[in-house]
């Protein structure tokens, strides 16, 4: 299976560390594609129309996307499971991934707005909106449990992923000082192997 | 189920819809929230940290978002499935959801650049590179077979409620005329009760 994705995208980072916990990453070939939404990547889009990684290809031409679909799928090939089959663990979880996932939109949004768009176009209430989200969503998620054993869960993962991404574009956001739970989890978390060999700069 | 919504949400739209195929129509009670991204909804916030819409609170307390959480929460209460349990259909409608919902989220980044964001911090290549995201995914679609009968999938749900925030909010987007099969698959799929129900002037 061959996946679309960038060393500094939160998503695709979700789908790697999801796979490797899988115990996958052996059928995964990873291919940079460079995109930007201001921008056309015509190889990428042929598979997916919004031209967006991660993607997905697998051996039979189809093309999976977005993240969440990719990690639903991988999720279906091995007996264990990041997400439970159901039960209300299962729409924890899934919300927990949803506002992680909610977190990078929000981060990038920020980014473009500040790193991509030309400065004299930026808006400050948008980016001042979009912080705020971050904010709220990370003292949220400082009162909820964490998993950093054998047993972590797609919400654990894609939490790292949000943090993971606040250090990489963000290192003056001291998410840190006020969420100490938040950093004892991400210093934990980032010994896993899937963490290290997914790492930006690797 | 108390279900925080928006009459001009088309994320809020796919989860009414699908409800309301499911045949759960009567156990949502919709609340109208106002949400924005660049201010605050303190009451939505408690239970959504991103502050969007929708987003489910159940009778113990519990808040599921986003709308593909809730969707797959609502599918998995009765024997009638939207999207399948497994199988490679069950990736492929998710798929296309994924993209249904990217083209959602190009839709409203180009509203927010063009009517929300004031006019002197408006980037053209922002606005045009969203508006090139929607032109691919409906080419994209238009090559699709839908459902329009006791049958329909969540795919099916979603690319209608594509199109119906096109003609909402975009009404000046041609987007039939170069597409007939989705131009006659809309036709026929707003006749629907569910369709009917949900209108954002309903």
């Amino acid at each position: 299976m061959k996946l679309y994705t960038s060393a500094a995208s939160p998503f695709a980072r979700k789908v790697i560390v999801a796979a490797l916990e899988l115990g996958l990453g052996d059928q995964l070939v990873l291919e940079t594609a460079g995109v930007s939404p201001v921008g056309s990547n015509p190889a990428l889009a042929a598979h997916n129309p919004l031209g967006k990684i991660p993607t997905l290809l697998l051996e039979d031409g189809r093309a999976l996307f977005d993240s969440r679909v990719i990690v639903d799928f991988l999720d279906s090939l091995t007996a264990r499971r990041l997400v439970p089959a159901d039960g209300p663990e299962r729409w924890a979880i899934l919300t927990e991934q949803a506002l992680a996932d909610g977190l990078m939109d929000a981060a990038l949004l920020a980014r473009y707005e500040s790193a991509l768009r030309p400065p004299e176009f930026l808006w400050k209430d948008w980016l001042e909106g979009q912080m705020t989200k971050i904010h709220r969503g990370l003292d949220h998620l400082e009162t909820a449990p964490r998993n950093t054993g054998p047993d972590v869960t797609l919400a654990d993962i894609a939490v790292a992923c949000v943090l993971g991404y606040l250090d990489y574009r963000f290192a003056d956001e001291d998410w840190r000082s006020s969420r100490p739970r938040l950093a004892a989890f991400y210093a934990e978390f980032s010994s896993r192997p899937s963490w290290l060999a997914s790492r930006p700069d690797a």
